[in-house]
């Protein structure tokens, strides 16, 4: 499980920083990469990454706003030319779907794969499958907007072999029986609970994408005891109200929440392209003083999503 | 008057070539840039030039795919951004404007400057204003596709000073009819004739693009005579079959339009990704066997139209 920030700049791209999109990749657990928002340029981004097209099956938009979707005609069109593709799913507000429809009609896009739209009109758990589940939140925009939360099912710890060894336990369907923690009784009459020779359950991970939005108490839910919290900081400690009047938030409220949380790691995107250099390096310092394990995220950027002890 | 290849790949966008959009640049002529297609990323490769956003005034749109279009719903929201942006007129296809009122609307996207939609329905002149008329006509594509032929108005030639020293005329009202090419009589009663005293008129430019098409008759007459011919050549000379099917040009085909309507120079662009290092080489060989003056546009190139005469 990794994150790979495809673009983290707000408004308009500038020349370091391309609008929205992040990869959430799940080859390891699923062979799938989930896409969180859809800029324009988002498939020119990809071709300087390793991902490829027809491993996205689904993508989830936060909101409407021009530098969160006008990427996504040209990527579900240039996602028809790669071999042997798959269906696809886009959970997003209402409008993406004519919004997506009407520009493939219009430009005469013929798509070699199925989409599917899911419409998002209250919170809750809109994906799981395969041992992921999906909630979502609606937050607090100018327009409706949505944050995710992606959690991972725990796994059964290991059977432990080692601890087993003295009893001989032939291999086949009673091996099976004790992997799931089941009781056996094995053919000398020995009583076994497979409870007592399993390693410790391997919990989950939590991944929480919070886009465009003022600070609002439903980020909270969603965020709570992520492994990583992904926090959209357009501005600085010091425009708290440039951020409530234009809907969004600063590198300190992300913070505070990402400490209120207990989250694992904190990476803030969506920042104004007015933060560079000097004014980037405040904004981590302004969150780091409430919660140090805070990273500003550039375009490119990879991080693996550690699993859980 | 100088062009800019933003976009030279045909189809999708490539590490190395973005897809279609052409600047023609009339900054010392007009003040004003024209953007010829508009593909994904335009507003991107833009941001590597210095071309100002809300010098463009007009955008002309050869046919609705994907590849020459996505680009205009975010370059139209960031040139809301800058300061004192005035009109802007599309030309396109019909459902250009719909393409373009969805996009915005759905994402809520409020533009700061009028925009006018003209709908290319039948050839003919779409455009005439402070010296230069734009014509077009309807190509060979597999949906509508226009080409475009822009005319510089011819200017007079200049007052010889140096010719009409010896009859002392003072400066004012006279000097400005005898620039006009008109009679005057001189407070002594001598008469002259303003033809007598110009040098040779510049004959105005012509610029033409022709992108997706196969070859077909309409070319030939946005073509003739043009100082410069921006064509499409999606395929080499040994894919005729390829472009026919598919409703496009190879090299040879620009190159022998070019040699016919004698033009200035050929500019070819909307090249398949496949075409790099050594094929693009032969392809540019290729169509100087035909038409010397034949050159391959990359992204960022830039060619002054040069001024005849
Ligand atoms: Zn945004
Ligand atoms: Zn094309």
């Amino acid at each position: 499980m990794e994150l790979e920030f495809l673009g983290t700049c707000s408004g308009q791209p500038s020349k370091l920083r391309n609008v929205s999109s992040l990869a959430l990749k799940l080859l390891d657990e699923l062979n799938e990469i989930w896409l969180f928002d859809c800029g324009e340029a988002t498939q020119h981004q990809i071709l300087r990454t390793n991902i490829r097209l027809r491993k996205i099956t689904k993508i989830f938009i936060s909101h409407n706003h021009g530098d969160h979707i006008f990427g996504l005609p040209g990527l579900l069109s240039t996602r028809s030319f790669q071999g042997d593709v798959g269906p696809l799913t886009i959970y997003g507000p209402a409008g993406i779907e004519q919004f997506v429809k009407t520009s493939l009609r219009i430009s005469k896009t013929k798509i070699s794969y199925p989409i599917k739209f899911v419409t998002l009109e209250e919170g809750g758990k809109i994906v799981s499958e395969r041992g992921f589940e999906v909630y979502t939140e609606k937050l607090d925009h100018r327009i409706d907007s949505w944050g995710f939360r992606v959690v991972e099912a725990d796994k059964a710890g290991e059977l432990l072999m080692d601890k087993l060894a003295e009893f001989k336990v032939p291999n086949g369907p009673l091996l099976g029986k004790l992997k799931r923690g089941e009781q056996v009784e094995l053919a000398d009459g020995t009583v076994l609970n497979g409870k007592d020779f399993l390693g410790p359950a391997k919990k989950g991970r939590i991944v929480t994408v919070i886009y465009d939005t003022r600070s609002t108490p439903s980020i909270r839910r969603l965020a709570d005891h992520a492994d990583v919290l992904v926090h959209e900081a357009t501005f600085d400690a010091s425009e708290g109200k440039l951020a409530r009047d234009y809907y969004h938030s600063t590198c300190t409220q992300a913070a505070e929440t990402a400490a209120a949380c207990q989250v694992g790691h904190l990476y803030l995107t969506h920042v104004s392209a007015r933060y560079v250099g000097p004014l980037a390096s405040q904004m981590v310092k302004q969150a780091r003083e409430i919660f140090p394990a805070t990273t500003l995220a550039k375009d490119l950027d990879k991080f693996v999503v550690p699993m859980k002890g």
